[in-house]
C-alpha cells in the first residue's frame, strides 16, 4: 500500500500538564490545607512550595510555541506560559491547531509518576495530596473533554496495598493508565522486576490498563556518568537521557516479571525508538549465549516478551522508523510532548507528513493512531 | 550493484590476546624481575599476580570454539584454552580457518588500554612493564605475521608527556593504533574531552594513527545502574554494556575535542552499531534545540564531526546494517572478537554471507574490509 496524506488526527501518547495554582488547597480536608502544595512568589519568581521544598516550573517544561533561540531552563511564570500549558480548554485548542485528536497526560508537580509524594515524610498528607491530584485530573482537566484528554492515575508508591486501592479508584474515575517510575530503585523502592510489586501488577492486569514508564520519572538520579571533560554536560545529558529506558527495558526483559504477568503491558515514554531494535536483538543474543551459566529466570527469548508486552513512543525519529519492522509495527506510537522543549507542536501535522512520506499508509495509521487506541483502550 | 558471495578474506577490528606466561619477566631489568606480572597456581587455579593483585583469566575471555552450553566465567587454565588464545601461530591458523585476513589485537593482563599500569603505585615499575608489553607485542606476537596481526600501543596514562613519548616509540615499533580507555574518568583521569590530553592528541594526529575506545576499557566502574529486582543481573549487564560507548560518543561529539583536533579519529570498539544512528540523530536534535542556552562549544552539528572522525565496529548486528546509511557506510567495520564469548569464530565467513546477503557488494566490501584498511593504514 503506498503512502497517502495523513488526513486524520493523530494521537499523542506523551504530554504534560503544568498544574494551575488551584489543584490542591481547596480539595484537602481542613487540617491539611495549609500544607497543601501551593504557589508563592519571591523576587519575581513563582515557586510551588510543599513541605519545605521549592519547585519552580523549569522553562524547558513550558516551551510550546517558543523559538529555540528563546529556550531557557530558567523558572517561568504562569503569565509567561502559553495557556495550553495549564488550561485544558486552551490545550484542546492547541491540539486542534496541531491535528491531535487525543493526548495522554503526565503530571508535573507530583513528579511524572508521583515521586514527590513518595518522598513525603507525612504519609497521610502525601496520600491526601495524591488522591486530590487524581480527583482534579478527572473532574477538572479531563472533564474538559474526556475523549481527548486522557488521564493517568498515580499511586502511593510507599505502600503496595494502598497503591492497589488507588489504582482501582483511579480507573473508576476514568483514568486509562498507571504512570509508574521507570527506575523505582532510584527512589529507594524495589526495582520493577521485584516480586514486591506483584499485587499491583495483578491489579493492573485485572483492570486491563497499561503502565507508562517515562524517562526520568524516578528521582533525579544521574543514571549515566558524563565525561567531566565534555564541557557542555547539559547537551550530553539531554542527548543520552533516553538511554535510561535502555537499561530499564533490559531489566524488564530478563527480570521474569513479564513471564509472571503475561497481560502486563508497559510503554517506554519519551525514550525514542531508534535504539530499541538494537536492545532487543542484543538481549536475544545474550539469552542465547549466556542463559546456561547465568541460570536465567526466563524461558523464552526476550524478544517474545518484548513483542507481547513492551511498547515505546517517539517524537521525531527517522532512524526508529527505518527500524520499525525490527521493532514491530504494532509496538510503537507517536507523541508530541506538549509543552516540553522537545515538543513537535505546532508542526506535528507537517512532521508526520514528512517522516511518513515513504511509509505505507496502513503502517502510518497504526503508528500514529491505532496502536495508541488499542493500547490505552480508547474509544476510536 | 547486487550482493555477491564474499569470496575474499575479511578484516577484524577487535580481537584479544590472552598473554602467554613469558611476556614480562625476562624483559625487565634485574631490579624489577621479581615484581613482574607472572603466573602462579594455587589449588588448581592459575592466576596472574602483580603488586599484590591476582588476575585470573575469565572463562568468558577464552571461549573460542566452545559451545554456548559450556560457557562459564570461571577461571580457565592455559591448558584448557584453545591455543589460538595465546600462541600467534595458532591464532593465524584459526584466522585462516575463519576467513580473516588480519585482526587488530587488544591486550588482556594490562587491561585493554593499559589501565592496570595506571593503577600501579610504583610508576617506574609500571612504565617498565608497559614498555615491555609494547615490545613483546611487536617482536613476538605481531612478528609472527606483521601484515595480519595488527598491534596497538598502550601508553602511561598517568603522565601525558610520557604518553606522547611511548606513543611515538610504539608507532616506530610498527603498531597501528593507540588503545585508550573509553572512560578515563573512571580511572580518576581527565575525561576524553579535557584539554589535558591535547598534547597526546597532537602526537596522534602527527603519527596519523587512530585511537580505539573499547567498551569497559576504563576501570570496572559499573556505569549503568541495574534494576536490583531484575534477578539475573549478569544478563542485563552484558546486554547494556555497549551503551557505555553511547555516553562516551555523546561526550566526544559535544566536548569540542573533535573540533580542536580535526584529524583525530576514534573507533568505538565492541559497542555495536545498532544504536549508533540514533545517538547521532539525537545529538543533532539537541544541538539544534539547546545550543543557544547551553552556549555550546561546537560550531557544527554533531553529525559533521561524527562522519569525519568517529567510527564503530560490530559483530552480528542486523539492526545496525539496516541503519547503515543513516550511520554512514564508511564509518562502520566488522570484528570477530576472538576469543571472547561474543566471538563469531569459527563461523565468521558464513555469518558475513548471511548478514550481507541483501547488501550491495561494494558496500559489503567496504564494511568488512576496505574501511579497516583505510582506518588503520594497513597494506591492502
Amino acid at each position: 500500500m503506498p503512502a497517502m496524506p495523513v488526513d486524520y488526527p493523530v494521537i499523542s501518547t506523551d504530554d504534560h500538564i503544568i498544574e494551575p495554582t488551584d489543584v490542591w488547597r481547596e480539595r484537602l480536608e481542613a487540617k491539611f490545607q495549609a500544607r497543601a502544595p501551593h504557589v508563592i512568589e519571591e523576587q519575581g519568581v513563582e515557586y510551588w512550595t510543599f513541605e519545605n521544598q521549592r519547585l519552580a516550573n523549569s522553562g524547558l517544561s513550558a516551551m510550546a510555541g517558543r523559538r529555540v533561540e528563546d529556550y531557557s531552563p530558567k523558572a517561568v511564570r504562569f503569565g509567561d506560559m502559553r495557556p495550553g500549558c495549564y488550561d485544558p480548554k486552551a490545550r484542546l485548542a492547541d491540539m486542534d491547531a496541531d491535528g491531535v485528536q487525543a493526548e495522554v497526560c503526565f503530571p508535573t508537580v507530583p513528579g511524572m509518576a508521583g515521586s514527590l509524594f513518595a518522598k513525603t515524610a507525612d504519609q497521610d498528607l502525601a496520600l491526601a495530596c495524591l488522591r486530590a491530584y487524581n480527583d482534579w485530573l478527572a473532574d477538572t482537566w479531563c472533564a474538559a473533554d474526556r475523549r481527548r484528554l486522557i488521564g493517568q492515575v498515580i499511586v502511593p508508591l510507599w505502600d503496595v496495598g494502598l497503591a492497589v486501592a488507588e489504582l482501582e479508584r483511579g480507573v473508576a474515575l476514568g483514568h486509562k493508565a498507571l504512570s509508574f517510575p521507570n527506575d523505582p530503585a532510584s527512589l529507594g523502592l524495589p526495582g520493577l522486576g521485584d516480586p514486591h510489586w506483584d499485587p499491583l501488577w495483578d491489579a493492573v492486569e485485572a483492570a486491563d490498563v497499561p503502565v507508562t514508564l517515562h524517562i526520568a520519572s524516578g528521582a533525579a538520579r544521574q543514571s549515566l556518568p558524563l565525561d567531566p571533560g565534555a564541557g557542555t554536560p547539559a547537551q550530553v545529558f539531554i542527548t543520552v537521557a533516553p538511554t535510561t529506558n535502555f537499561v530499564v527495558l533490559a531489566g524488564l526483559l530478563f527480570g521474569g516479571v513479564l513471564e509472571r504477568h503475561p497481560r502486563l503491558r508497559f510503554l517506554s515514554v519519551e525514550g525514542g525508538i531508534g535504539w530499541l531494535a538494537y536492545i532487543v536483538q542484543r538481549a536475544d543474543e545474550v539469552f542465547h549465549k549466556h542463559r546456561h551459566w547465568t541460570k536465567t529466570k526466563i524461558t523464552q527469548p526476550p524478544s517474545v516478551y518484548f513483542r507481547r508486552q513492551i511498547f515505546a513512543n517517539f517524537l521525531d525519529d527517522p532512524v526508529g522508523l527505518t527500524c520499525r519492522h525490527h521493532i514491530g509495527i504494532d509496538n510503537i506510537m507517536f507523541e508530541t510532548d506538549y509543552p516540553h522543549s522537545d515538543t513537535t507542536f505546532p508542526r506535528s501535522r507537517q512532521l508526520v507528513a514528512e517522516r511518513f512520506a515513504d511509509i505505507p499508509a496502513d503502517e502510518t495509521r497504526r503508528i500514529v493512531r491505532e496502536n495508541a487506541i488499542r493500547f490505552f483502550r480508547l474509544a476510536a
